[in-house]
């Protein structure tokens, strides 16, 4: 099973979807996406298919189980079989969203992804991982299921407001520290394109090696267990809490070396904000821990497996106890409280 | 991936509990099964595990999108994590439900079955096939997830309810049809566990064969298609509506040697009830239509997947427009108003 990434004009979308071997094809959209390109993207123009569309509230508000029912009830309703497909339009929480459906629904049906921001581009369009959230944390509910087709519009990313453009920037990052080449380009400051592509394509080779995540596919959770607590309690956007979940595993594990690498490619990226987000706060010791334990890449009542830096390009996945976890952050908390990149 | 089936005392599940790899377990009981057996399995017997415990709604009830986020819900809100092993205990609703529990949280994690009737231990415990129910139909919202173990245990049939005995030899005997070592088994009357492990192994065969059901698997829908629609039409046990939705496709399809021979298997396995559920009633043509046509297993807008016979152990998947179904049913209807086995 693989996924193929291409770049596809915005208005050859239709196109791409005629082209599927199918007769019913479910269209998910994000509002706000919708709003601004249901000009451009006209389904009026899809041929010999049956047709169904249902709209998705904003981003992250449609990852619940409540739209998750009415969107699978809508479409088993209007009447769908195994070898219907979906394409989801929207950003990562838009995909995320839309692949649990198409992951589940008559016990999952194919589907493809027209991403919209600069974060699904390079990361959550690729790769499978599906889910909605609990009560309990971010996508705790949820699937590894495949899309057929990912289909890159970099027009979008004209219209994109700022804070999601750094948001993606910050997964950008991420990849520099796993990936030579990626970090090479992002320093040449080369093309966006060609960015999004690398990045795209370095994750697909990773997840389609590891699609469960057991072994290498781990490596791209860097920053991430930090970055969803630093998410949740300071409500800033994805990648931008990962930006800072990958300074703070370097300020607490890493070496001057890795806070230089990162600070170099936060300029390269024009990343803007120097202040981590407790800066002159309380460091959040007992809420991240309280994150942590809920987290979806712990495999232990007692520890974390977490990625580490050695050098760029050179990932390790090391298990650590949460009783020295928290031991290593309160030894630095004081140093932690004036942290800026 | 395989499924390890085995035969297990009642008093030894909490032994095969406590070898399991993990320290944490989730179990999730069917409420009536509990009542009556919790004397015997005795979690408190498991060592050195943190054990979470779910009662679920009697049967079928429990197979609603609410139960599912209140169990998913628990779970996270007590945290696990991706190494923790659910056990399900019940009947074949409780682990669809429970397998589909299992399948999403945490983007799935491993899980282990004691089936409680003659129908899971059969059928719904073998092969991954989990779900819940939609407004528009039966197991629409699912996944392929597999168990680990399958744990069998016969005392479990002793307090079968005679209806759910009957229920489970509706399924046994669609087994007859697909495989000749079981029809013979049952024509000479074998001891019922032998038949049970026959039939749970022959579709452990099939399903590690074909998990996501593109090929051969699908011969185990035999009266299936048929059998959901009479299911929800009269409101009578799944096996039995299977064996009159085998019945049918004999009537509609097959040869006067089938219909000899399911009334031969039904004497065999003593099901009782001669008379099909539509016996001098007008034969419900039109909601079996709207039935198939959200029927699961349905791959285009316009035809269905049929599982014919041609001879015991030769079946073959047909594939028919719903216009030239209608219209066979309509040239017998008068005929199906009389038909007994």
């Amino acid at each position: 099973m693989k996924t193929e990434i291409k770049k596809v004009e915005l208005e050859n979308i239709v196109d791409e979807i005629n082209k599927l071997q199918t007769d019913t094809v479910l269209v998910i959209a994000d509002h706000q996406v919708w709003s601004n390109y249901s000009k451009d993207i006209i389904l009026e123009k899809i041929e010999n298919k049956k047709v169904l569309f249902w709209k998705a509230a904003d981003g992250e508000k449609v990852k619940n189980i409540t739209d998750f029912q009415n969107a699978v009830e809508f479409f088993l309703e209007k009447g769908i079989h195994r070898n219907a497909h979906m394409v989801v339009i929207g950003g990562g929480a838009t995909s995320d969203f839309g692949g649990f459906v198409a992951a589940t629904i008559l016990r999952g049906i194919s589907w493809s992804i027209v991403p919209t921001t600069l974060l699904s581009m390079v990361d959550a369009s690729i790769g499978g991982k599906v889910a909605i959230n609990s009560k309990s944390g971010k996508n705790l509910i949820g699937a590894f299921h495949l899309p057929t087709n990912v289909w890159i519009c970099s027009k979008f990313l004209e219209t994109l407001p700022a804070v999601e453009k750094n948001s993606g920037m910050g997964e950008v990052l991420k990849y520099c520290f796993l990936d030579y080449s990626i970090y090479d380009l992002v320093i040449r400051k080369a093309e966006m394109a060609e960015i999004i592509d690398a990045c795209a394509k370095f994750k697909e080779k990773l997840t389609k090696e590891d699609l469960k995540e057991n072994g290498i596919r781990k490596i791209l959770n860097l920053g991430h267990s930090f970055g969803h607590a630093i998410e949740f309690i300071y409500n800033i956007p994805h990648g931008e809490a990962v930006m800072w979940g990958v300074a703070l595993i370097f300020k607490l594990f890493g070496t001057e070396k890795n806070i230089n690498d990162i600070a170099a490619l936060k300029k390269s990226l024009e990343i803007p904000g120097d202040h981590s987000p407790w800066f002159n706060k309380e460091f959040p010791i007992e809420k991240i821990m309280m994150y942590l334990s809920k987290d979806k890449k712990i495999s232990a009542l007692s520890s974390i497996d977490l990625v580490l830096i050695k050098d760029i390009g050179n990932a390790e996945v090391q298990t650590i106890s949460f009783d020295e976890l928290q031991a290593i952050m309160e030894a630095k908390k004081d140093e932690l409280k004036k942290f800026t990149l």
